[in-house]
């Protein structure tokens, strides 16, 4: 692509580094947003740049949180010694929606996945296995994705608490494997907390 | 979506904002912002915000351009009296992009549609009707995508400029009729503007 711009080139080059985003979209993006008033594209560029630069992860749980604790480890209704341990926000944020589920997280921040170079070094699962040490959970729900990278976590984590003899748990699978947890519905997704079975279970299917 | 921070929210709600990307798709564009580095999101966002408010249109063809004068408009090899008339900036980098066509372009900035609340002085049609007044232009070639929009605009323009008695000319019509110019092979499209007919015969087909 030839521009006759600097300043669009650098706009679209920028775009078309998000996942999924190629050039033609990050111009038809970046041209929709120079036909609107520069006030919005201020408002987005400052949003992003506002987000990136002050997001904060709840000390607990890691999520995403504008508090040091965010709302759910911090409200004393919630039973912190059930723990789910998801991927990302947007399981958290599906699993809510169900109301089905009163205990905390555990957000990993991924799943380990040699091929991506994410090892749990990069995952939040020292935290994980200190708060098991630490005696403060009696139940672990593991509620990742059932994709190779999901099961290879899951197991992962579970050799490292095994010795702790706490009752660890994965959601039932009502929801097909493989499929994302974030683009399940709602009654689905809620039943398959509500019947999880224990891990060692799940592992013989 | 509920989301545990406002911050992300505001982020979210901005990103989907922009055409063709729903809430799930902006909530994944900013977690993946979140993975990298501070350093890319900001640069993202000052190459938006630095785009929208220092942008420049020539001042001649009113394309994208960090000059006065784009590089096309300025070169003093291009045929001035020969004009193509386009809807944005992809259309000129499109038939660029042919290597067969050396004239000037006149980027009109849209189509009339009174549907979309764009009537012809949202556009730059009175600057064009004034090159032809000013005895500039010799042939007017329309390159508008074959929509009933782009042939309402052609015809509008065609009707102001009829009296003056210069040649007006529509692309061949060798790419598919609805098709956009964009997304034409280069093959066709060079062929398509070198077999360029007048207008008045295309509007008998
Ligand atoms: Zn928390
Ligand atoms: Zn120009």
């Amino acid at each position: 692509m030839e521009f006759s711009s600097k300043l669009l080139e650098n706009a679209v080059n920028e775009m078309s580094q998000l996942p999924g985003i190629g050039k033609r979209t990050a111009l038809r993006l970046v041209l929709h947003l120079l036909k609107q008033s520069e006030n919005q594209t201020v408002t987005l560029a400052e949003s992003l740049r506002k987000m990136r630069e002050e997001v904060n992860f709840c000390s607990n749980c890691h999520n995403i949180s504008d508090t040091k604790l965010c709302e759910i480890c911090a409200n004393p209704n919630r039973n912190e010694a059930l723990v789910c341990v998801v991927e990302d926000i947007r399981d958290v944020m599906a699993i809510e929606n169900t109301s089905q589920y009163k205990g905390h997280y555990h957000v990993l921040g991924g799943k380990i996945s040699p091929m991506d170079g994410v090892g749990p070094g990069e995952l939040t699962i020292q935290s994980l296995i200190d708060k098991v040490k630490n005696g403060r959970v009696e139940e672990l729900i593991f509620a990742l994705s059932s994709t190779m990278e999901g099961d290879t976590t899951n197991f992962y984590i579970f050799k490292q608490i095994e010795s702790f003899n706490i009752k660890t748990t994965t959601i039932a699978r009502g929801i097909s494997v493989g499929d994302e947890l974030e683009y399940a519905d709602e009654v689905t997704l809620g039943r398959s907390i509500v019947h999880r079975i224990p891990f060692e279970t799940s592992l013989k299917n």
